[in-house]
């Protein structure tokens, strides 16, 4: 077992942070609730916006770039969207540094600013501005916007990828002429997250509403796909707000309509962040450390030479560089030699554009210690070589999902090969995670009942329920649970909602919730 | 001639500008000195980042993130970097607001923070401090890290693109086990840049070495590729600094070496910004409008239907999608009609990889505004098919580069011909550029020579010189000239300083820069 990351069952929280200082995925920083995202980490990140990026431009839309800093007086236009956010923006209030004379090599701010501005915590103000001078007639919409970038919002409790200060983020923006298009479009890119969500981090998604209480600050309705932790804990993992004309009333978004006569657009927004890092590290990891979706690995082999003497050192070498040039390609193992020396972790892209890599760790270090490093770090297969397995032509394949280990021919390894076996292991991860979270989802009749399984099992309790912010304030402090979504799949007919006793023709899924 | 668009010869200001305008590259924010970079303006960001950050993973370096807000103790470690950077820091002092009573609906900052942070200005001491964590023996070296990411820097006078308080840009940082080995690498990425200068956005560069009043607060020395605009003034288009052990003392990035001895990194940074969209459109477009180098272009084709009947319309629809298909394939023309609605622009991608689209216009606008539309964002080609086109089995394809039109015969048209077009309007672009920045780099034997041809020719002059920052700065104010560098292709032998007379080896660039 894993000496430096503490088992799930002993505690979960302490688990994912190990998990995560394991694999190097991210690390603190000088400034209190900002992360580092590290190379490994950050390759994950950059694997999703790729696919992800791909999803939002066959679906017609377009990125672009607004400013990070925003007016304080754009955030209190929309009175919901102020009291939502100014509670924790990081202000900017001076444009120079100068030196302090009190104190030697101190600094102090100068140059106040007429007005303070806040960094984003998201940009539905400043873009709406924007759109308001984009559009003047129905032929200038829809607006199909998006943009990747980051945001801050000044959290007190913070936690790797989940809930940090600052985070990067993708926030889609479109402004439409009617509301049913603006309805349409809400809907879509909800579904472009529950399918990239399963598709490509194997994580099985439930989609829904949220109730009024927990909606987005300045929308009419917020629809959000929610996932399943191994803990029992659900998490929001995208969500995709339908905001009326609230912000084009706030901001003047209007427009001269087929008929002639001024109207207001209809505007949605859309996002998800860095957090699906964290979704993806709690859906899929075990003890012995991070496991990947193969979709998204940086590196999807990583293979470890053994040898004793120079002798066996070059003959092992020889024998790799015949499975690689298999594998990449002549060419590409020659470019990768100009990359790295031979006594480091040699890496040959897999997928050009991608950038996934295949590795083989020359490092002067012990094989179990490499074997050790590159499982932690959740690369999908490790490939071990020595001289007898040259001799037999042969090699140890290992997986890192089920830990399983098996002799392979070196003749039934290609690329094809090696695609179908990532492919397969995508299917396992889904599936696995799909049965723990069906598994996971228990029905109760009364709130003791949901109370007794929130306690005892954890995952969702589907209940029908009377959306309430009162009842839902009340459940929260008696539970910690909330209504994580009303889902799309609904029993349909009535009944007696857990809290009230009411009749009711809504069921809603109650969960623990990062 | 363009009536939105101001002659070059006029005033060459003031058509940047327009051409920005008239392109829909970007538009000024409501914060004040930060602009909205808009979906025809990022598309070429993106181009520009796909192409770059492939080079960089190919030269062996990963992406990573840092925090956005640096704690103000820490500008202060380096001497020469704080003097830098300090004046034009946006400060953050707060981290929430709270209601104004003294303000109807108004908001001003509360919770002020123990110490300021700034806005990263560049990332240097973030950086620097982390590796210090990262780094403890030469194993963990070299590190060879980049950052895309924002930074900010409040300028007094801004201009889109080229100069703004908020930007975009790639930041390179890497660390070392020795100096040479930081020299290659600064070296190596200055070379990456002007390959990708050259390659990508057909704008040719002298590479060189900045004067020590030019150089990166806090480097040792700072490499530069410098490119010519067509009004003759100089653009630096990317560094590269090797920061010799500087931030490295600041920092304690210490290690212990082959020798078990602790011995400090030796580190370098690298980047280009948002910046070169600006030198891209200086560098090529006309009167007319933006001129695209192909390889950035976010629309490689527009056509042009023409049509009065809805017969001819259906006719010129019909041969439209045939020719669609030879060039993107049946899929992606299916794939497109879910986009689009067929009174807009549809769009097909022509390369998926890169996004790169073909259009059709098919809005309710005259054909002429339509061409006009497509000729002042730059697409490379447009291509007008009427019903007499359809019967000649032909249609009429226009370059932007020369502004020529042709007749072509469809069955001449596949994606390969057109790959081969864009391949030459590049080259052609390329050549163009660099005969005019040959032609315009002039030689000066004195002062007084080079003072008249910066005032009556602009472009560079080549002069022997002995940088000092005290000739420096005289010679900028009387000529409002920099040295833009040591360009490393030097004459060899001794001249006389044109502005001290001694005997001096080295020969200078001087211009006129933005």
């Amino acid at each position: 077992m894993a000496k430096n990351i503490k088992p799930r069952s002993e505690d979960y929280n302490q688990w994912y942070l190990d998990v995560i200082k394991a694999a190097q995925l991210a690390d603190y920083s000088p400034v209190k609730g900002c992360m580092v995202i590290r190379p490994e980490g950050y390759a994950i990140w950059e694997a999703i916006q790729r696919d992800l990026d791909g999803r939002f431009k066959e679906t017609g839309h377009v990125n672009a770039y607004f400013p990070l800093l925003i007016p304080t007086s754009f955030l209190a236009k929309e009175a919901q969207h102020v009291e939502g956010f100014a509670m924790e923006c990081a202000v900017v209030t001076h444009s120079r540094l100068e030196k302090d004379p009190n104190k030697a090599g101190g600094l102090k701010p100068a140059s106040p600013l007429e007005e303070p501005l806040v960094i984003r915590p998201t940009s539905e103000t400043m873009i709406g501005h924007m759109y308001a001078q984009w559009v003047q007639s129905y032929r200038d919409l829809p607006i199909l916007i998006n943009q990747w970038c980051n945001v801050m919002r000044w959290e007190m409790r913070t936690r790797l990828f989940l809930r940090t200060a600052e985070f990067l983020w993708q926030e889609g923006h479109t402004a439409h002429e009617t509301a049913e298009e603006a309805q349409a479009e809400t809907l879509k890119m909800l579904d472009v997250y529950a399918a990239f969500s399963e598709d490509i981090l194997a994580i099985p998604v439930v989609k829904g509403a949220k109730t009024d209480s927990e909606k987005f600050p300045g929308a009419d309705t917020t629809y959000c796909i929610e996932a399943l932790m191994q803990d029992g804990k659900a998490l929001q993992a995208g969500t995709s707000h339908n905001l009326g004309q609230n912000f084009s009333k706030a901001f003047e978004i209007k427009f001269s309509g087929r008929d002639q006569k001024q109207q207001l657009a209809w505007t949605t927004s859309w996002g998800v962040s860095t957090r699906l890092i964290g979704a993806m590290i709690m859906a899929h990891s075990d003890d012995e450390g991070l496991i990947l979706p193969p979709k998204v690995a940086p590196h999807v082999v990583a293979i470890v030479p053994i040898f004793k003497t120079p002798e066996e050192q070059a003959k092992v070498r020889e024998y790799i560089r015949g499975l690689l040039v298999t594998l990449v390609g002549e060419a590409e193992v020659t470019a990768a030699a100009t990359r790295t020396r031979g006594d480091q972790i040699e890496s040959f892209f897999f997928d050009k554009q991608t950038h996934q890599r295949i590795v083989v760790d020359w490092r002067d270090a012990r094989p179990g210690d490499k074997q050790y490093h590159w499982e932690q770090r959740g690369v999908p297969f490790r490939i071990e070589i020595g001289p007898r397995d040259v001799d037999a032509g042969a090699m140890v394949f290992k997986q890192r999902l089920d830990r399983s280990k098996a002799i392979v021919q070196i003749g039934e390894v290609t690329a094809d090969w090696l695609r179908a076996k990532l492919d397969a292991m995508h299917t396992a991860m889904f599936e696995k995670a799909r049965a723990f979270r069906d598994a996971s989802i228990h029905a109760a009749a009364t709130f003791d009942e949901m109370k007794e399984i929130l306690e005892k099992k954890g995952g969702f309790v589907r209940v029908w329920f009377k959306p309430s912010r009162e009842a839902e304030a009340k459940i929260k402090d008696q539970t910690k649970a909330t209504v994580r979504c009303i889902p799309f799949d609904q029993a349909g007919g009535t009944g007696k909602c857990i809290y009230t006793g009411e009749e009711t023709g809504t069921q809603v899924l109650f969960a623990v919730a990062y």
